[in-house]
């Protein structure tokens, strides 16, 4: 089973160091949200997933969730665990304290959720999408609704779901059938089939808090005919206790690659009673309040994930002895740690790189994300709200990318005994692989960065956000200036390749689409590389407090830029070739 | 369960097209295997594959290979199938009719290789181990023991393994512990452990015949003192008859990812009866005959099941209707197939022009192969033999690697369905994902291609390589100037790349060895490219013989040399960074 350690210290350090959003620090509620708090908060977390998470995994993996008699059972250890994960306030941590919330920002809580994805992702998304439909209840519901359901959400006593895929529609929502029919009363009926519902029946909980999409019978076809509704799986009585059972029932669980802990449902609803939610036929764009915080997640994820094979690798590679470094000069047969190795410390150094300049641009966007839900001025919320929205998608898919990537490279790294069970070094390459899939396939979050995200109505996102790191490129630091020339070569190609991209939206949409991809990849190597250099602003700065440290992330950092920047370049020169040949293409 | 059709016309193609290597065409015993007889070899072969092989994939997934009291059982089906597939002549294909086998060269053999990695990896490995004893038996025992063991094993009665990895020893060989004690009558008793064993232990032949190296009593430490015996399960009579069982037990078998049909045993060696092959202390050099071979196979089996994950995504797209073609101007809720967004098209021809320039380059390879064993001209034969050698590690890891890419694409064409077991998708990516571990993972091969096979004692080989390419790049042909003229640009960057890796290899060995996983895919890039130049120089010159077939082949290898040839740049970029910053590392 694999080992984990919470990295408590580099997220101290990027609370510390780097929480350099002014306007973040404008917000009044974070304002006693002191390092030393976080710290404590940090230190209780990595025990729980350390000792109380961490064996989830192996458990979940072995014994999958099973369907018997209409009813869901999650593996052996989830519900006595949940039990105490709920009991210690962790599904709180990020939510209003008017609900029982702690009210942390995503600045703290977002480093939760990288341990916990690293304990398990199984069992982690369990509570994560309750906090989705918390966040879209929280958003979008009246107050006697809220009062109603977000008390025992935050709680932990009762989950919550986003009801959205059907046999016909996964990417294009506008197919759905699901019916909603209006009820004198005022609530509605709602009826039809659900697939791939994350935590959709399970044991865990009292009760389930559905939110589906469904279309109304006076509602046109398409994206404008969807409504949103809250389908409990027991309808709740005035006074919070639980009453009958909603006309919901469990068809089955899929069987699946990984995440096995996790129950992923098909669900049937059969004249369910369900409650609608905000403006009748606004039920896409109030969703994806939900999917959108929800994309970050499933990025932060593929981190977590990358986190703890990296730290595998790097135990197995200080243990297991085999062939002769270029040091050793011994005739005989004896051999060196593979760590000792170029390649091995290469593949090493590039998981290191990758992660850690990941956490830190997550730590940015989380900043960015608190701005664009908390600030006051609406200007710089909305400012905030398009950054998050560029890079929700980049994150979302270089994240979880990159985590098949460092998993994989894990699984090179222990050899034969990689691809076997034992070691659970194979099934962090399993389950890390739902997430490029779930909440929109990679590819359509690239589809959605080119033609949604680059301009929209408050002007050029992308001009803009090259514009920050241009602004913020400290050319007259000499310890950043090999840096800065490195990076500045990749931020003008990313600027020649957002120029081309914004002339092929117009001219060529086929182009756009078929370069879609490798423009993702471009900007977010772009992004990580900028947030190496902020880490690397401070490593300078603060240097002589704590040498050791900042060596390490200098060392890392250059890494990144030697070593994984310039990947963009063949992106860039695949990409830029157009699309004809590919649309013209007789696939026989 | 996915579907397949095995892809004879591309493979009649390139035997009836490409059989261009003029040493190949001088041995004589392949005169008469003509295109006509090739087409009834392959059609058969198509037959047994998609009717009775790969229905057991799915079984030996979903019912993997068991230990029970001492016995492996292999899956339900496996049997059945087994017999037919031996009545049928299939293990004895490209066996020396001698010993009862049809003497096909490796240009046939190599198709039904692809076929049936394509069908059903796992089931596979029960005849592929016992073609890699065959040709280590047959190159280097003497003619008792050949006259005694090849003819069951050609007939599939018996099968073999190769016994190397021990628990501290894997890619370093020289650590090996088993040892091997001569007895009075000239054979040896063998004790010590083996893992890994691919069919180790099963129950679909009669005697299993296990290539052991071990060390004898008297034999040098490390690499040096490795012997190889002939240890069979059960001892051999005089009279080619099965009589006691030796001293070998099957001590566990492994749970693994993926190929869960096959018996990965751990052998416990005691005091078992065994007959030394070849001379003593020269046993890694006679394993490595059979090793250099299965290699390629590896390579193979990622060609074979990029080719299955490509033929399924295809069905799939257009089946599958989700959003909106940029064509689709209809403004309710109509979708179209996914085969009409230009990301999936681009995707799709990503792994056609990869997976068809790996079958060319295969093809090309097998006439070279065939030239290293059996021209008669010894300069002919060592020319092809280092051609052979320096292609080895680059087919085994680049195909490998990129069938991981091609799989996990597939993924993401099905989207979440791709993640459930129902598809038979995700069992694709995990059964290939042990191709870039087995046989010396990719890092380790990419080591070997670099310190071993660039320059060897018959010269500068890799400049001999480029220089024949150079040589072959038609610059008269206007058809193929476009081509010719990206292929140069990166072959002049395989060419300086060369030349670092060269100097680095003299002067920094850690620069050398951390540049080696990048160097082998542009070789391997440029190799593929140059193999689809001989396809592209075909299918113009015989255009109108088949203007649709040659369109297609055009087309897609524009598609190579536009998208995939580019990634060669970000590879040479990064790995021409040097070493020091990554062995000064301190990874604490």
């Amino acid at each position: 089973m694999p080992t984990y350690n919470a990295p408590v210290e580099d997220m101290l350090f990027l609370y510390e160091k780097l929480r350099d959003n002014k306007n973040y620090n404008e917000i009044d509620k974070y304002k006693e949200v002191t390092t030393d708090l976080v710290k404590n908060i940090l230190d209780e977390a990595a025990k729980i997933n350390q000792n109380l998470i961490l064996p989830l995994a192996k458990a979940g993996d072995e014994n999958p969730t099973v369907l018997e008699n209409g009813v869901v059972r999650t593996p052996p250890g989830y519900k006595e665990a949940y039990k105490k994960f709920i009991e210690d306030g962790w599904t709180s941590l990020s939510c209003d304290p008017k609900y029982g919330g702690q009210g942390m920002p995503k600045t703290v809580s977002a480093f939760f959720d990288e341990m916990l994805s690293s304990a398990s992702l199984a069992f982690k998304l369990y509570s994560e999408l309750t906090l989705g439909a918390y966040n879209c209840i929280h958003h979008h519901a009246t107050d006697e609704i809220k009062n109603k359901y977000l008390p025992k959400m935050v709680e932990g006593k009762w989950s919550g779901t986003m009801c959205l895929t059907e046999p016909v529609c996964g990417t294009d929502l506008g197919l759905l059938k699901t019916k909603a029919v209006e009820q004198s009363d005022g609530t509605y009926k709602i009826t039809g089939q659900k697939i791939f519902i994350t935590s959709g029946d399970h044991d865990l909980t009292e009760n389930i808090i559905h939110l589906v999409i469904a279309r109304a019978s006076d509602s046109p076809n398409g994206t404008k005919g969807i409504s949103l509704f809250l389908v409990p799986k027991f309808i709740v009585k005035e006074d919070g206790s639980i009453d009958t059972r909603n006309g919901i029932s469990t068809g089955s669980i899929e069987t699946k690659m990984g995440i096995k802990g996790s129950a992923t449902c098909v669900l049937n609803f059969d004249e369910a009673k369900g409650y609608m939610i905000g403006p009748k036929n606004k039920g896409l764009s109030q969703m994806f309040t939900m999917m959108n915080l929800e994309r970050i997640v499933v990025g932060i994820q593929g981190l977590g994930i990358s986190e703890i094979a990296y730290q595998n690798s790097l135990i197995y590679a200080k243990e297991r002895k085999q062939g002769k470094s270029t040091k050793n000069q011994s005739p005989n047969g004896n051999a060196d740690l593979i760590i000792e190795h170029a390649d091995i410390r290469k593949t090493l150094l590039n998981m290191k790189s990758i992660i850690e300049g990941e956490r830190a641009l997550c730590f940015w966007l989380s900043q960015q994300t608190e701005v664009s839900l908390n600030h006051s001025d609406h200007k710089i919320k909305q400012d905030a709200t398009d950054m998050v929205s560029l890079m929700t998608p980049v994150v979302k898919s270089l994240f979880s990318d990159l985590g098949m990537e460092i998993t994989s490279d894990a699984m090179q790294i222990y050899g034969g005994y990689g691809y076997t069970k034992d070691q659970g070094i194979e099934q962090l390459y399993r389950d890390n692989r739902i997430t490029p899939i779930y909440e929109g396939t990679n590819s359509v979050q690239a589809i959605d960065l080119v033609f949604r995200k680059l301009v929209n109505q408050n002007g050029d996102i992308i001009d803009k956000y090259i514009s920050m790191i241009r602004g913020d490129l400290n050319k007259n630091n000499k310890d950043l200036s090999s840096f800065v020339a490195k990076l500045e070569i990749y931020i003008d190609k990313l600027s020649k390749f957002s120029t081309w991209m914004k002339d092929k939206i117009k001219t060529s949409k086929d182009d756009a689409n078929a370069a879609s991809n490798d423009y993702l990849r471009v900007l977010g190597y772009v992004a990580i590389g900028y947030s190496w250099l902020k880490v690397l602003e401070v490593s300078y700065k603060d240097y002589s407090n704590n040498k050791d440290f900042y060596e390490d992330k200098i060392q890392t950092a250059n890494f990144y830029f030697n070593r994984v920047l310039p990947r963009v370049e063949s992106h860039y020169l695949s990409a830029t070739t157009g699309s004809k040949y590919i649309m013209d293409f007789k696939f026989n």
